[in-house]
């Protein structure tokens, strides 16, 4: 299968890596607006060659878009209006804003919506890892405005990857993504910049990283460019988990003001349940 | 040498298994007040035997107190009491509260204040783990106070287990555990409280895991016993730091309160930075 990918970042080279690894992309076509992530991502063989997007959507049986997700909408729409039987998915962390913009077009049926959810904190053609998305979730949202031969191939696509397959309404799955993800992202970036203005230190910082703060910091290293688009797009949803954290944090801070020990115990262990969910 | 390590959960634990690794420790004698921790670590080849403390203290060259930091204070006073030429360090996270407790302590020149600055979120003796220390940072606080071969023969100790030994006084290494460790584990545990109140169905907070969830609430499973007393020896650095942290989370809520899109890109800019100090 010729596929094109539209975008060279962390997910879309990635997903083209693990394409390649198991037969399913004989050629891959890259679109990217930038000649350094193009370059980049030649040069590591993530790609067979580069072009603009209607040669590569024309030229090719499978397109992916893997661009932040402001930009999705009008590139699925102008992949659309080239598509005669190709099938094109787009891989964005939000659903409901990239649904709502092609609902109506004549090739709808031609476009599944994918979230494959696995990340890291690098971005760029030369953070793409084969691998990153085994044993992972991705979710398909609304398929039954997906063309069932389609939705089917990409269904099956997934699975080859070893990744587990949900189905989702797009407005669910924002709201589920602004739940867990989108707030770990939030409280990570908030973590590094307070760190940063309290311990003035840097030396200190480094030797104390080993104790908790690295991994709980690990996201406050994704990019702008990523991650303000998907703010942007789910922004109430997040909104309404971020009063929920603030307020949350706010019971820790009183119930140190008010030297109320036993509060602070009953909240760790609160929390500790996540132990059930996460071992 | 033979050592008596005072409390067998992840830190004592991990630190007798290295220093038994290293040939540092020929007979390791265990305390712990919980019956089914001396039985676990007896079987898990922690310690040779285990025994009340005055008898092992008498029985031993070197001390170590590895209990939560309220109770260090007593112990080591306790211990104190009992010493001719025996080395007793702690090694706890906090140090300033220790220290002015074994302030005048006819014996406390037999003591040097540790803080070996490694942990995982797990705890108890089934906790320990091997190499958990090499390539960590300790501290040692207020060295001057300890006798001085006692303190070398510690530092020496540390260097062994491939640590990097840093010297501070316990007021200044309060104030930096607070600003770099003590927050992420707040936020942490908060971000836990957040999700687990926010996201009913536990199903997707498993699928979103490996959207950075997963690394960002790690610290969340850290246990009670050992971090109530932590906040509350280290109350008045956690609160001011906690204070700059809902002050930077109310940053990023009102520019998505405002839709200014830019100030939440130049917050993100700032997390960034991060990446200078933690690659």
């Amino acid at each position: 299968m010729k596929v094109a990918v539209i975008g060279l970042g962390l997910i879309g080279g990635s997903l083209v890596k693990s394409l390649r690894t198991l037969d399913i992309a004989t050629n891959i076509i890259g679109v990217d607006a930038s000649p350094e992530h193009q370059e980049i991502a030649l040069s590591l063989g993530l790609v067979d060659q580069c072009l603009p997007l209607e040669e590569a959507v024309n030229a090719s049986d499978f397109v992916i878009v893997a661009t932040p997700v402001n930009t999705i909408p009008s590139i699925i729409r102008d992949v659309l209006d080239l598509v005669e039987e190709q099938t094109v998915i787009d891989v964005g962390s939000t659903k409901a804003e990239i649904i709502r913009k092609v609902k109506g077009h004549p090739k709808r049926s031609n476009f599944v919506a994918c979230h494959p959810m696995a990340g890291t904190e690098y971005s760029g053609p030369e953070a793409a890892v084969s691998g990153l998305f085994t044993n992972k979730y991705v979710v398909i949202c609304d398929h039954g405005d997906s063309d069932l031969e389609k939705f089917e191939m990409v269904r099956s696509m997934f699975e080859k990857m070893e990744m587990k397959v949900l189905l989702q309404e797009a407005e669910a799955h924002d709201t589920h993504v602004a739940y867990v993800s989108h707030i770990s992202h939030i409280s990570s970036f908030a973590l590094a910049i307070t760190v940063l203005k309290k311990e003035v230190d840097e030396d200190r910082i480094f030797e104390l990283a080993s104790t908790g703060f690295s991994s709980t910091v690990r996201l406050a290293k994704s990019s702008p460019a990523t991650w303000v688009p998907i703010f942007e797009q789910n922004r109430d949803n997040v909104l309404e988990v971020l009063d929920e954290h603030i307020s949350v944090l706010s019971d820790f801070r009183s119930s140190l003001i008010k030297k109320n020990y036993e509060k602070f115990h009953d909240l760790i262990c609160e929390a500790n349940k996540i132990k059930k969910i996460l071992k």
